[in-house]
């Protein structure tokens, strides 16, 4: 979530247990920013000044969070003196131009240069893709990503409930080429107890969220995003997946078979029913931009990324809370005794 | 399942303690030849049989399948005499041209007409179309259809991740007008115990299936046709959501919101690339069935539709064996112990 998960919720997240990731993007511009707040607030925190104060560390902390590049334009360049720098505690890659092969160096640098037990992450979209991945970057997690997550992912693609186990399915045959089988994270579509859930019953390690968060206090998000997050509902209808939210942004870097989900607009409606150019509704979403908080909703045109499950969102919550309340939900809900009588 | 889902496929599913369906269709053109069938295979079931032998029916048995019919094609006049000769179980509903309104005066006239206790059946794509429809309805069942379901559906859906338990909600808000919650039978991409144990999870209490019973010796379908079910693998990105396949068939009842998933072939390439005009990839189709089986596949024409789960299909099994194996697993994967350290 570019420019939307900062320091300050990837802290909030990984403070209540969970693991947060700051958003470093394609141009890694915010990067360093990020960075030095994360670690302000990481020598901020209460728990972990007095830790230290105790036990004086050897050697520089690691930072609780991770960060998160798409790979089609970050430069490893850029990446790795910030990563040496500020030591994440893991990297998620995401969206190469071509395929696997991009990502190596990424993967074979940031191992051999990091001087602590940095965790790779790697987010697809595909059981080939998943499966090229780990045989060429064994990276230590998978992110296993959905049809129905908000922002980019493949214009074509199925859900978790297909897409995870048919993923451990070819893991489990590969296994006797002797790889090591990463921890598989499931994305797209989970948005509370229930979806966390549903994916461990598929075979999931854990889950990642993104729209969730659009909805705490923490996220760097504008109040007319949050309200549409909160207002919306019916997902599968009220969302779509196109490629018109990157042109009137001109962002043209993705890889072609990305789109990105979001809630149906102005900008959406107008080029499915021809009535502007692709210049002209590049040049209405500019203008746009002056409406302030009045730009979202279905007759404005600000981007509003959002996963099928936004309807589900319905308060803004502290990120922390968010993390603990869906821990509890879903734990509740694999503890539920299930009798045979009910199926 | 048009054409597939016959008496013989409906009956198998249901003598293994499942409910099958038989496809009527929108035209019904098969109908009672298939009712006619699933009576002689009731009657000759040997347990049924000499259950009814020690106690003789005091009228016409009901059959233990049910009916679908697609609401957009099909003549309530003609169906209506077949499910009073016939009296399937249950009666599915799906695609009416508008919304629930069309479907008044069927489930009105089947409840008053029918004199034993039949289950109607409704199943749609989206959170708007629930409600409307167990308010205007109130049907004994929901079957709540997510995007990875192969054939026909709403062009942009959730899946089930999300698209079952925003219904719930909205079930659970919608008590204080009194309405009685209709039973929850998820569909799209369920095709294994994993699938069935996700979706109960998620909160439905029961599941629906059709791709995985293309590969039963039971379903009506082409060596050809389930070839493909068997090799095709990552069906994210080896199906696709069109109306082309509709087209080569000179199909054009389906209600705009509609389109189906299939295995990508020729027909659609074709399309996407604009290398043939409607006109010719009908032509082009119509040539292909002289190929007979070799029709079918990437390079063929036939086709093909599968859900997201394709992948997930190895092995052609008798569809009474696919109920008994599926129920097992989920069974198992419910029962199994989480341990609080696992999240």
């Amino acid at each position: 979530m570019l420019n939307i998960a900062t320091a300050n919720l990837a802290m909030a997240v990984s403070l209540a247990g969970g693991l947060g990731f700051i958003a470093g993007g394609y141009d890694l511009s915010h990067l360093e920013k990020e960075l030095v707040d994360a670690r302000r607030l990481n020598n901020e925190d209460a728990f972990g000044a007095s830790y230290r104060q105790l036990n004086p560390p050897q050697e520089p902390s690691v930072l609780p969070v991770g960060v998160g590049f798409l790979n089609w334009g970050a430069s490893l360049k850029a990446a790795l003196p910030l990563i040496k720098t500020y030591r994440p505690c893991a990297i998620w890659l995401f969206a190469p131009k071509t395929g696997a092969d991009d990502l190596l160096p990424w993967v074979q640098r940031i191992r051999s240069e990091s001087p602590y037990n940095i965790k790779i992450w790697v987010q697809l979209c595909c059981v080939a893709d998943a499966m090229e991945c780990v045989q060429k970057l064994q990276p230590d997690v998978l992110v296993v990503q959905g049809c129905d997550a908000g922002g980019h992912g493949y214009a074509r693609s199925a859900s978790i409930i297909t897409l995870l186990p048919e993923i451990l399915d070819q893991l489990d045959l590969s296994r006797p080429q002797k790889l090591q089988r990463p921890s598989i994270v499931a994305a797209g579509g989970i948005v509370d107890g229930r979806g966390v859930a549903a994916a461990v019953t598929l075979g999931a390690d854990g889950c990642a969220m993104g729209t969730r968060f659009l909805a705490s206090p923490e996220a760097q998000i504008s109040k007319g995003y949050q309200k549409e997050i909160l207002r919306a509902s019916d997902g599968g209808v009220s969302t779509v997946r196109s490629t018109v939210y990157d042109k009137v942004r001109g962002i043209y870097g993705w890889p072609g078979r990305f789109d990105g989900r979001g809630l149906i607009n102005r900008s959406y409606e107008d080029i499915l029913n021809k009535v502007v150019t692709e210049d002209e509704n590049r040049r209405l979403y500019e203008r746009e931009k002056s409406k302030g908080d009045h730009g979202w909703g279905p007759q404005g045109r600000m981007t509003t990324y959002a996963g099928t499950g936004v309807g589900l969102i319905r308060e803004v919550l502290p990120a922390g809370q968010i993390v603990t309340n869906i821990r509890q939900e879903a734990m509740k809900r694999l503890q539920k005794p299930f009798f045979a009588a009910k199926l």
